[in-house]
């Protein structure tokens, strides 16, 4: 049988054949997820375009986390009608505070080896981070795969993409995530599987990451193949991993060894600099959170920086957990406590202000450093506003020095 | 000397001339605080209104609360421009997470007994706690406070209202505020001062949840005469009490042994009753917080009742401590972790949804549990939302049965 690519693997797998790039594929959906955003469309999609239930209530779940706790009264009824709809369908609700869909669904175990996810959201390529073919849909789409169990999809091209070396202490999965999207470049992999060869570097949470940003140049999914912890949490089946001689329209390598932290600057993600090129820049607002760098390490990595110090005058600092197991364990740790004491205001599990919805909009001609993985114009509150997407690390200098910093610049090694 | 209530003798004082119910006087302000919500409407009084500056820029502060962190690009404008007017003229300022406005000028002891405080909200009563005359002002009234340090008012009646005998297990402070409240009536102390006198009964938190309430009432301030942990915590001047014989209009008595825990009903504060009578109404949110009931101690009455159970399905409980401080010493001292363990839903310090405006607005047709001070239609978002006041021993209760109960129903005692 002629090679496979990871991707045509999963795709082949759930669509009972053989099937390559290009080729169109019905495929069996493992689990479908709808945000709190997308909810009321869904459901409108589902009983007057389809007239339909979901075929396979227990492969569907609702997450309420884009606008949570609700900003608005059109907001709260529209998380109502999503409470009232899975109350009647016996679908999954995660309700607010829960946390954000992708952080959950990986949490509760809903994505594993070899499934295929189709979420309401671009960047549910986050899945790939445990080997599941994971995609961004929108609600009619969504809706299909809720009522019939299936979807359909041309077998994306393969762009392999090769980790070597050894990241050097305070550079994180985060600078080799967005080192990557600089490298493919903002529309470098549109509708394509980013197929990321690492060994058994990175935690499931640092392949999230990587995973998490594959949308940003363009990808339609975003594979890991699986290795290190991924083997000890999750059961893999062999028939997962590409062939040797798979097709691959391009392949990059990004040798770790030398990279240095790393930051997008405004307003494409794959505008990409060094951060001690961007040093100094005075910063309003500084986020640490999201589906990007919302986890229990990401909050470490900003307490490692943050013990002992404090948040700059005329800088605030917003930490949103990713989910309420990354808040509870936190809170169990001490890392909490750190991020308090350091003068850090704390959300609600949930996205944040990530997209400008609530919970730290910026105001016109703001600067902020995010964690997350937008940075286009508009995207957290005005359009004169300017967003720098770095490491939590990073992140966490930048609010003790009030201006993008590096962790070593916090220790006192340099000014 | 003629006798004189406590509001006359902070007035005197205060005017440098004895001034009695009725007289016009004008007096020196300690404190004028301003929120977010109001603050770009003081700084166009100031600037544009009456060409000046604060003349006392330490006796100003600017709190972030009401929308924090900001929900829309308005909002944030707002507050970009309170940050900058801080700046510029040297007036303090609690910036998006610091807590609310209350509760962070009473931690930063920027209201002591015998002072004025002037507050763009009406619930600057809460002053009345550590014996100061607070009370609430539109931004022209407080622009003028601001730039002269001085304001005039006319000198309020007075209404006494006894506290006697104890509160019994699972009756708090807000039960018998609440029962203060609809003795005197939503509009039965319109315009005057409520002069609480409960001897040492009451720490300085279950005097703020006292001396809030009296807005409530119409009261232009809620004095509660000093005592008990006051007495530990200030220096109270002799010249603060109130003299034997001073003119009253109406005194009432509230017996704390004799009271229930107490429940505001849809859709005024005044419309009290008996949780009891209440008891097995679907409840959709419960919110633990605010001014009246966001304190340390509030949260421990909350976990009193929270350990080792589980939020209902089907309902959500958001607890949005009421500063930086609470919410540092619930981490530290382990109810965080026990509220989280629960399910609870936390949110940044400052003052939640209270006002319908984030973070937990509800739907139509929703109800609300809630720990804060106003019910009316609309307050929380929809106008056909209900909300229901109560204590946070209550609000946990009900969190944790789905419906209005007791805390005696979560130990299993009464079903």
């Amino acid at each position: 049988m002629t090679p496979q690519t990871m991707a045509e693997k999963i795709l082949s797998q759930r669509s009972g054949q053989a099937v390559y790039a290009g080729d169109l594929a019905v495929v069996e959906v493992d689990q479908v997820m709808v945000v709190d955003s997308i909810a009321q469309s869904f459901i409108q999609v589902m009983r007057e375009g389809l007239n339909a239930t979901p075929k396979y209530p227990e492969r569907v779940s609702i997450v309420v986390d884009h606008v949570a706790p609700a900003s608005t009264v059109s907001v709260a009824q529209a998380q109502k009608e999503a409470r009232e709809y899975a109350a009647q369908t016996g679908v999954r609700l995660f309700d607010v505070g829960r946390g954000i869909c992708h952080q959950v669904l990986i949490e509760e175990r809903l994505a594993q080896p070899g499934w295929i996810v189709c979420g309401s959201d671009s960047h549910s390529t986050t899945y790939g981070a445990v080997a599941a073919f994971g995609t961004g849909m929108g609600a009619t789409d969504i809706a299909l795969a809720a009522a019939s169990g299936k979807t359909w999809l041309r077998v994306p091209e393969s762009v392999m993409v090769n980790f070597t070396g050894e990241l050097r202490p305070g550079v994180t999965a985060k600078d080799a995530a967005l080192e990557m999207i600089r490298v493919l470049g903002a529309d470098g992999a549109t509708y394509q599987s980013i197929e990321i060869h690492a060994g058994d570097r990175f935690t499931r949470g640092e392949r999230m990451t990587l995973a998490n940003l594959c949308v940003e140049a363009g990808a339609k999914a975003g594979l890991v193949v699986p290795g290190g912890e991924i083997l000890e949490l999750y059961d893999v089946p062999a028939w997962v991993y590409p062939d040797e001689g798979a097709t691959y329209v391009r392949e990059i390598t990004v040798d770790l060894t030398a990279l240095n932290p790393r930051m997008s600057a405004p307003s494409e993600v794959d505008n990409v600099h060094d951060v001690a090129a961007l040093r100094g820049l005075k910063v309003d607002q500084v986020f640490i959170g999201t589906c990007t760098n919302g986890r229990i390490e990401d909050l470490h990595a900003a307490a490692d920086v943050l013990r002992g110090q404090r948040v700059a005058p005329g800088t605030r600092l917003l930490v949103i957990p990713a989910s309420s197991e990354v808040m509870e364990e936190a809170t169990r740790d001490g890392t909490l406590l750190t991020l308090i004491q350091a003068g850090a205001v704390l959300g609600t599990p949930g996205c944040g202000p990530c997209m400008g919805r609530h919970m730290g909009v910026l105001a016109p001609d703001e600067v902020c450093v995010s964690t997350s993985n937008r940075n286009f114009i508009g995207r957290m509150g005005d359009k004169d506003a300017r967003i720098y997407l770095a490491s939590p690390a990073v992140a966490a200098a930048t609010a003790v020095r009030g201006v993008i910093a590096l962790p070593e610049d916090v220790q006192g090694a340099v000014a």
